[in-house]
């Protein structure tokens, strides 16, 4: 039988947390559909984020969980509310241009006396239409944005999240180990790849490895200049960098951390980059404490970073830890000059120097766990250095 | 250096079809951010839908790729049409409250004379804020909700894109091949799935496997009630059934295809459940003809459900082809009673037959071809039964 991986208490504490901060927002219902904050909330875990879906909390009753008839059926396993508090609609109401299924969710709505509902207007899979649809069948309510409200609740991680995420730490540890022991020129990367999920999903220690939600971004060369491209069955050759973005996953939690290989002798530059990286990660781990803020970190990687010559646009991370595609991060929280959030124990981040120039790119990350005292520690621990492959 | 997946002539085709759907619909201007119909068109391929992005396509100039900065620079390496017309945003409205990307979006789009945009109101990644943001930005334009508007273009699939769904099903016969060979009691459900995901990334005829849309999905026992949850690391048992919906994906194109595994000797009810789905595969097959509808395929199904006694109410069918997360479906055609979309030569399927009862389930399906005449063509081959370990 299913096991919930958090005890009722845990999720009954997140529950009065979200509605604090209901209260705060003046709303008298919450709408969400980010499947993270709604496993987070309720345990639900399946793949069913493709058709509309969601969780309404109140403020003195069990939260609902409401999708179509087959989901309410995963939601009634994988819940901890209970059967009665799992609502399916008709798979009539399923990509259909005749009818929509948030006509069936307003309907239900209409019924409860709350005047103002909170739903998150920027985030995953409340597209444009859903909310338009709710709209004009909700008289006499009013929908007001929080989006991000739930995930503000997350940012701080309980022991058992941090266990979670330990188990995900093992995890990336192997994937990075298998990638040293087996890269060569010549190799298909899409060989590589399957090697890497092997290694993730049969996990570490005992524990198996969940799905990422984000597959193994491993850009080689002149693609290494573009973030976010895949893999293709390409074979590797010498004189080219490719850097591995990936996570260990342990029951929906995240570690994600980023090494980079050259197979070949790395050029000047890739050389002078790395030492910038290192520098810049060994800095920011400092800077990464309880009581500084958000921005204080990027302050002390972009520090580094000038010292070398290199100005650095974009943010260098975000907070990581329970996820569903197509985003590890939390979406709250950012490494940048203006983002003054005051670091405090427990929360976790992705903190992820990367350079991405014209033709090539380097990334070198780590994934942080901010402690009462000192610098933040490092969860999964991989030597930082390119792996070098002549 | 990264080889675009189709001929510049048939991006063109493509991109001519989606011209006329646009000039029936009367809009000047097509805003598109499903992945799917992003690659489709261009030819990008990232992962960065997590970010707001899109392709706008006009009358009379090459398709623009509108994102990041640093997944404009994925768009340049990956997209046909050139750098001049890919298009970056700041990283500072990256996941900020204090601005959003869309006003840069409509800050590029104030200048063109268009005054009518169409948008995908019901598709992935347009949230509802980008809406409101776009409405609030475009003065004296109109927004028009085109969902499907280039779904539907992408129905009745080409020799190329039949060549690459060719590929995928020789992928997923492998994988089917890797649980038959492997599954018993005692293992590991992860243990499984890291071995399906190396089959399938490890690929097939010297051709690499992609990642699914969709994660491998395998209940067993009581969550076979329920079609979408995942894995975990417990171990099959005994007396218990196990539907594995998988992928098999080449550049990004899906064949799907379920099997069902008991391990033990099946009780009754579930070897009936198993006859009336194998007869009801041969008959929705047989009913699957070009000219025929696609509520043919579901009353052949049913036809056959009801002889046997079962009223299922879910549908039985949708297209696949090009597809990035969370979904492998092209969300236009359905095989339900109610749709009566006249079926075309070249136009490709998944049939899927599932039966979901209170506290178990049954899957067997198949991804078809509809040929000039006669019925259709199953794109991978393996053996329909139920595998049987004991």
């Amino acid at each position: 039988m299913y096991v919930q991986p958090f005890s009722r208490a845990e999720y009954e504490d997140r529950l009065t947390r979200v509605r604090m901060a209901m209260e705060l927002a003046e709303i008298d219902l919450l709408w969400i559909t980010d499947p993270s904050n709604m496993n987070w909330l309720t345990g639900y875990d399946g793949w069913s984020f493709y058709v509309h879906q969601g969780v309404l909390v109140s403020h003195d009753d069990y939260p609902k969980f409401w999708g179509r008839n087959m989901d309410a059926q995963g939601a009634v396993l994988t819940c901890w509310m209970g059967e009665e508090h799992c609502f399916g609609y008709s798979d009539e109401l399923v990509q259909t241009p005749f009818a929509h299924p948030m006509e069936d969710l307003a309907h239900r709505l209409s019924v409860k006396g709350a005047r103002t509902i909170g739903v998150e207007m920027d985030n995953y899979y409340y597209s444009a239409k859903a909310h338009a649809v709710l709209q004009a069948n909700l008289e006499g309510k009013t929908l007001v944005d929080v989006t991000g409200l739930v995930n503000w609740q997350r940012t701080v991680k309980s022991q058992q999240e941090l266990t979670y995420m330990r188990r995900a730490a093992r995890i990336v540890e192997e994937m990075h180990r298998h990638i040293a022991d087996t890269i060569a020129p010549g190799m298909r990367k899409n060989d590589l790849v399957a090697g890497l999920y092997h290694t993730g999903i049969t996990g570490a220690d005992g524990h198996g490895g969940d799905y990422p939600a984000i597959v193994p971004l491993l850009p080689t060369g002149i693609e290494a200049s573009a973030p976010h491209l895949t893999w293709d069955d390409t074979t590797l050759e010498r004189g080219a960098g490719t850097f591995f973005e990936i996570a260990g996953c342990y029951r929906r939690y995240h570690v994600p951390q980023c090494r980079s290989v050259y197979l070949g002798q790395p050029p000047e530059p890739f050389r002078e980059a790395e030492q910038a990286l290192l520098e810049g990660l060994e800095a920011g781990i400092d800077a990464a404490r309880a009581g500084a803020e958000a921005a204080d970190v990027a302050a002390a990687l972009s520090g580094v970073f000038r010292h070398h010559g290199i100005e650095k646009e974009s943010r260098c991370g975000y907070p990581v830890g329970l996820s569903y595609p197509p985003d590890w991060g939390e979406r709250t929280i950012s490494f940048r000059a203006d983002d003054h959030t005051i670091l405090e124990p427990g929360m976790t981040f992705h903190f992820m120097p990367g350079l991405w120039f014209d033709d090539w790119g380097i990334e070198i990350t780590e994934t942080i766990l901010i402690h009462e005292e000192g610098p933040a520690e490092c969860l999964a621990v991989t030597p930082r250095e390119v792996v070098v492959v002549d």
